[in-house]
């Protein structure tokens, strides 16, 4: 829906980026006035300004294609596909023709914006292989919508995903070698939006670059779940209200790392972000963070912080809520968003109504949660010790792989044709 | 001193970026535990981390040098002077001997960290001809202290800030012929630190760049001071306890694009950013603020936003404050760092106490501020119609100029050899 209300935008608009932001800013930062700006109108005066489309694709194949490596020897993020897909953009032609190259470097003037003032934004999707050999991606609309989102919130452009779905598909068709043909195993598929401005002055990029890489993945967990245990950060805040904490912008992650080396060097896998006096859980790492908790009336409730904008809009996050509703619900659970601090935790541990606390993210799925480090005392998650995971995470693992890999035939799964 | 803190850890460390980070973390965001974490521990282990030795530089001149453009022709990081300054670090070896070459595109893999992660941080600062045609900088010490905690705090590398002055200088020396030899002309320089690492894995940056590029510019108000008008914004929030906000990092700027536009396209010059409930006033765009406000008692006060971990540390900002503490005081006037509301200055205007007020950075030095939107009315801040700055605004350009361009003989001013 997101989608169409962009594309729906982008065509009536003069300068693509401006009035998306400007929307985007009232719907969700309750801007007090709703008139729309409009920056470089002049230039975008009797030149219609262009989306992207499909249908103007160059491809240059490489001559020196790749070797596979052993899938146990994929690392996340390390080795990358053949090729990568390219589109420029400038803000008074809008977006240019598309490329598929060889993986190649970028090469841009030091003084580039995007090193300066964090113009980027990014996603994180993959490609699956199914049984019978057809490509498969996950909710890519969401990934698209979401793109959106963030690059109107730095005042860079957006674009129509459907279109973008259908360049991404004929990328990941071209390199599908790469995909390897086993459950757990995916593409792990990397569109980035960066400012290629090349002046200094703290200003709306004139132009952009889209592009996006893919690096071949296994499981996140090869030898089956391993709890993970967590640091409960208050020193530190990585999101606020009114900030950017809901988009995917490069800004929101240097600043965590920081926090998550001071968790690693106590031992804790991750840190989770708490926010306000009210210690309120908010999310782990990289990752949204569930918990499932007998409610004080017995009645199971699996709970997760609201999108109140200081938490990721996670894909991940919005299908086990759908799948929870969809089939928990009826057999008996109450799925909620909600603010619920760190105590409540605590205390449903204590109270002995504590059932299982896990992550949500696109690398791993669901992970589950052991215990949390929180004021000096070690909060234990639900766990026995020679158990990795509970049934909700394994459940869920189970349901969303399903429909990943075409097993379950599914809205969310998009064939690549 | 914050620069000889740094040596003084630099030389001691296994790992120059990690107890340094920790260390900023401790101070400035009350970590509950002081154990310093060291990652990557075991990769230098018999190894000797080097830190900037500046008598290790490679130059390579140009062979094709850029004609001058004519001064009035200058606009603020547009164009560059014939050269930059590069030093490359990687956490096994420290930093990596110094390179002067042509100015010269960058080429990244495109899953390098800046990219993605917003691994960046940079510094502001001017190279100014004096009038015996000496080549001085201003106060280079406070930036090379403040890019050693901006790059501590999202994990970049650290170096000793007197070898980079060092290098900075000859840097600027070898390009000197683009600083135009007349009073508000300089050299701006803009240090830029980024992770180069070349993966997506969220962690800290095993490798990074450090480079200075140099643009010559004009007076900020090539035909005497304007005073600007501001927007005051609510609906969205620059900074945060426990956040970023205080650290001259790519990350807090993309953000506040869209706000800033949306102020220009009510017919603003800049939005300042308020925070909280009480609306206390932190910073506008890229300047910190200073109000002169006669205070109940009759005395008149010069405020500004503390550094409470949501303001910027100007280096413009300290010295306002350095001046006024020694040449303001003994004239009866009060100096103040404090929070302070919107309301404050309102009624100081309303009550008819309001005086002055001005923004202050490198690029305006002072920048007079005429009005500001808030609440649906304008709040004007003590200037006549036909006046475009105040005295305190006019006396503090005069001060900090007479002291960058050497008429007046000071120890902030860095005259390079």
């Amino acid at each position: 829906m997101l989608q169409q209300r962009s594309s729906r935008l982008l065509s009536s608009l003069s300068h693509n980026f401006s009035r998306t932001a400007a929307s985007e800013l009232n719907a969700s930062l309750r801007c007090r006035s709703s008139r729309a700006y409009s920056i470089h109108a002049d230039a975008s005066v009797g030149t219609k300004i262009q989306d992207i489309d499909p249908t103007k694709l160059s491809v240059t194949k490489t001559t020196t294609p790749k070797g596979l490596l052993p899938p146990e020897e994929l690392i996340f993020g390390r080795n990358f596909t053949d090729h990568m897909l390219s589109l420029e953009w400038t803000a008074s032609q809008g977006w240019l023709p598309s490329r598929i190259t060889p993986y190649q470097n970028l090469s841009l003037d030091p003084a580039t914006c995007v090193f300066h003032y964090a113009f980027e934004a990014f996603e994180g999707m993959k490609a699956y292989k199914d049984k019978e050999g057809n490509v498969r991606l996950f909710r890519p609309d969401l990934n698209m919508a979401r793109l959106n989102k963030s690059s109107a919130r730095i005042a860079l452009p957006t674009f129509d995903g459907a279109a973008m779905i259908d360049l991404i598909g004929k990328f990941v068709k071209l390199d599908e070698r790469f995909i390897p043909d086993a459950r757990g195993y995916s593409l792990y598929l990397r569109p980035t939006m960066i400012g290629t401005q090349r002046t200094l002055g703290v200003g709306p990029p004139a132009s952009a670059l889209l592009y996006v890489i893919a690096s071949p993945v296994g499981p996140y967990y090869p030898t089956g779940f391993k709890a993970v245990s967590l640091e409960a950060t208050d020193y530190a805040v990585r999101a606020w209200p009114g900030g950017v904490g809901d988009k995917k912008l490069g800004a929101n992650y240097a600043p965590c790392i920081v926090p998550q080396m001071q968790a690693a060097s106590r031992g804790f896998h991750q840190n989770l972000w708490l926010f306000g006096e009210e210690e309120y859980v908010t999310e782990v790492g990289t990752m949204n963070l569930f918990a499932a908790i007998k409610n004080k009336d017995g009645q199971p409730e699996l709970l997760t912080a609201p999108l109140d904008g200081t938490i990721l809009e996670g894909v991940t996050r919005d299908s086990v809520l759908d799948l929870a509703r969809e089939r928990l619900v009826p057999q008996g659970w109450k799925v909620t968003e909600r603010k619920f601090t760190m105590k409540e935790v605590a205390d449903a541990v204590d109270e002995g109504r504590m059932m299982e606390v896990f992550g949500a993210g696109t690398a791993a799925i669901v992970s589950p949660v052991r215990r949390i480090s929180w004021k000096g005392r070690m909060v234990e998650c639900g766990l026995a010790d020679n158990v990795e995971a509970g049934p909700i995470t394994l459940q869920m693992k189970d349901w969303i792989e399903d429909i990943q890999y075409g097993v379950e035939e599914h809205a969310w799964s998009h064939k690549v044709l």
